[in-house]
């Protein structure tokens, strides 16, 4: 036989037992983000380069997949073009689009398109696949499904507060332990700016948001190779050594930022939302982290991110304010705030946890053996019957040997098998064989949803 | 302000209301596969090329959308290809994958791949988004859902009756009046033999698939013109004239096809799947049509089309067996039959007949109103309560005026209004302010989920 066919590198099929569990995961996220009056909308996978470009930075430019223009593409290209722009510059001559790369910049744009037609503050989730060309590692792929909720159009900090709320919730429904950590951009650039650098926040908080994994002295070691001076560097040390209460952790850094109007500004912000986290009798560990910063140039406010207790996989959930991100599509001004969870990497939490037991399933309740002829009749009512009652029931497709139909019921682990032969019929009964034990009844037509329930199905 | 940011020809955003209308449609085609057993299976938006190319024709090879080789793709090129390819031989030399044309290729495919982990006869289902770089106009998107259930690895005529009374129990939920022809490919390969035109099958199979779209001469022009001989044409004719209840068509079709063994054959599966379908208390008209050809190669048995009743559309639903799909990637002998529901044109169908009635809803059930201070302490524990009885509570973010924040839950649907201000927790109540009455109600906490329900909630 020929060679298996395959499927794209960093891509997945998935089964029915993966999918549920899968669903699992999803229809919890989504029961969660709509108890909160989150409502759902989905944007195309294709977006325009222009509006994707330009949005994650340069490494991002090259991961968004690009879609070569249909037919005669090459017809755009003069020879000169062809000969002296490279792959890149090419790339942007041939193709117009691009697949999404998350749900952030496509849900930006929908708000400045759809701007008339939505009223505001508006509480929107979206639960996506986004693609990336990155390079496919364990837990890394290049198909994956974001669940995001974002808040756009108020700027109260209720709306930190109930994501919060909302990851606590989903995590608590998963049985997942995690802790969420909480930081603010304004304390970043307070601190940038108490040390003499606020030129070098963005270097800042990329080598301090690594304290946790590297430690002190490489990230020390990163901002002298990044140019911070040493006696930056020096006053940049207790910031690391902070310990205490989160109140006292923030009154320590208040007064050493002191002089930064802005830093300022976020550690009230975080003393209000973690003023409604203490009170708000949350099932996660909630805590601060001066260090967090989460790469992310957009965010302006709080920071959050979320870890899985007992694994180390990395964040499984991570958010924060920004108050410009429509700006770029030409709609100044309106602030947002949203989180993001990564199905994928919850899912291989959940796994390593062993917490999809609850998830079985099969593809029916029950099935019914076919015997071909009259009996095949009577069957066949029976099964609409059934389904009518709420009953997943699947007919044997052909009049195979009862051994095979029997076999295949097995192999299918479904529960319950209904076998309706010509004695049965006569007598007005069927026999239900329950497959886990092995044990037969006769009953009649009209008490076997009560059996089932019986025995839990 | 800037051009508003658009999205890539053909391609649409879902905002909520029209989300909750496309859930109600896939929930609904979900539960019915779910209730016969079919298994949820999914697949990736990229396939290589490979798999795509070559099983849709010359006309859907051209419709793939290609996605350009990450990196260096030019590195791959010589000049000579540059200058002697056309753009659709170069496309192949720098584009590796493609998105999904439809469900059932990608799905033979897994089949394939994952033969091992199945067990047949395998029911499975799939609901995914698939791509198509066709010229975009009413009714014909570039990205579309399909909804497909398919069973492989058994013959048996049941399974092609299941699939139909599947698309009778979706219609019927959906209260939708559908006409389900039917007709099967062994009868159009006995009628092109009884004419002498066995070769010209594929050409006989197209043109009398439009007979009801254009006539009868449009037809026999159309054969004229590939060639078809007129002694053939006349023997053709009778073909076009059947009229009568489906067993005295059969048995007439049976009498001019008698030379033809696949013919026969057809005939015979037919009569045994309306043996079937006449016994099975359908809503839904199933019809035999005996022109029906649905185009597409693969079909070697039964075919299906679905047309809705008093809306001139097209096909929602189609669908046919095919013997050897798995065949093309190196697995034969593996027979398959499956239909394919079209979302997106049963929800414009559903639309045009105001079917959606049913599906209303707002982002949240009730709304609490943000007063600040104490009572917005109040309020927060009241919103923990409330979504844990399964209310769907939005709170205010901001403390805005009142005059605000009831216009807010009026634009967005909220159909209740929580109030509870400083004298309402003094007194130990809340009051609900029902918003298409404008009634308010005192009521004490702990009864807000009765009265919530009083009113329909």
């Amino acid at each position: 036989m020929a060679n298996k066919p395959g499927i794209p590198k960093g891509t997945r099929d998935f089964s029915p037992c993966e999918l549920r569990k899968r669903e699992y995961i999803f229809n919890t996220i989504r029961s969660v983000f709509q108890s909160y009056g989150y409502q759902q909308i989905e944007t195309p996978a294709m977006e325009n380069l222009t509006t994707l470009l330009g949005k994650y930075g340069d490494e991002g430019d090259r991961l968004i997949f690009r879609i070569l223009n249909s037919g005669d593409f090459m017809s755009a290209l003069s020879g000169e073009d062809i000969s002296t722009l490279g792959s890149s510059k090419l790339s942007q001559k041939i193709c117009e689009k691009g697949l999404r790369y998350d749900l952030t910049v496509p849900f930006a744009r929908y708000v400045v398109q759809h701007r008339e037609e939505l009223v505001f503050p508006f509480r929107r989730y979206q639960i996506q696949p986004v693609w990336r060309a990155d390079r496919p590692q364990k837990g890394r792929y290049r198909e994956f499904f974001q669940c995001d909720a974002d808040v756009i159009g108020s700027d109260s900090l209720l709306n930190e507060y109930e994501l919060i709320r909302i990851i606590n919730d989903v995590f608590t429904k998963l049985k997942l332990s995690v802790q969420i950590k909480i930081n603010n951009r304004k304390v970043l650039a307070g601190i940038a700016e108490y040390i003499g650098e606020s030129a070098r926040i963005t270097d800042i908080t990329v080598a301090i948001d690594k304290l946790e994994k590297v430690g002190k002295e490489a990230v020390n070691d990163e901002l002298r190779a990044k140019g911070v001076s040493e006696k930056a560097l020096m006053k940049l040390q207790p910031v690391f050594g902070l310990n205490g209460s989160v109140s006292s952790r923030l009154s320590a850094m208040a007064e050493m930022i002191a002089g930064s109007e802005t830093g300022l500004k976020g550690i009230s912000e975080l003393q209000t939302l973690f003023s409604f986290t203490e009170q708000g009798n949350l099932s996660a560990a909630v805590d601060l982290d001066l260090t967090l910063a989460r790469g992310l140039n957009y965010y302006t406010g709080a920071i959050i991110e979320v870890k899985a207790e007992d694994v180390a996989i990395g964040s499984i959930c991570g958010g924060g304010r920004y108050d410009d991100l429509t700006g770029i599509f030409g709609l100044p001004g309106v602030s947002g705030v949203g989180i993001s969870f990564g199905a994928d990497r919850i899912y291989d939490v959940m796994e390593q946890l062993n917490l999809f037991e609850e998830v079985t399933g099969s593809s029916a309740d029950v099935m019914i053996v076919n015997f071909g002829g009259e009996e095949l009749k009577y069957a066949l009512s029976l099964a609409v019957k059934l389904r009518a009652k709420g009953i997943k029931t699947e007919m044997y497709p052909d009049a195979a040997k009862l051994k095979k139909q029997m076999s295949y019921a097995d192999s299918a682990n479904i529960p319950v098998v209904i076998i309706a032969g010509e004695g049965e019929i006569r007598a007005g009964e069927v026999t239900l064989k329950i497959m886990s034990t092995g044990e037969q009844r006769k009953v009649i037509p009209g008490d076997i949803t009560d059996v089932l329930s019986e025995i839990g199905i």
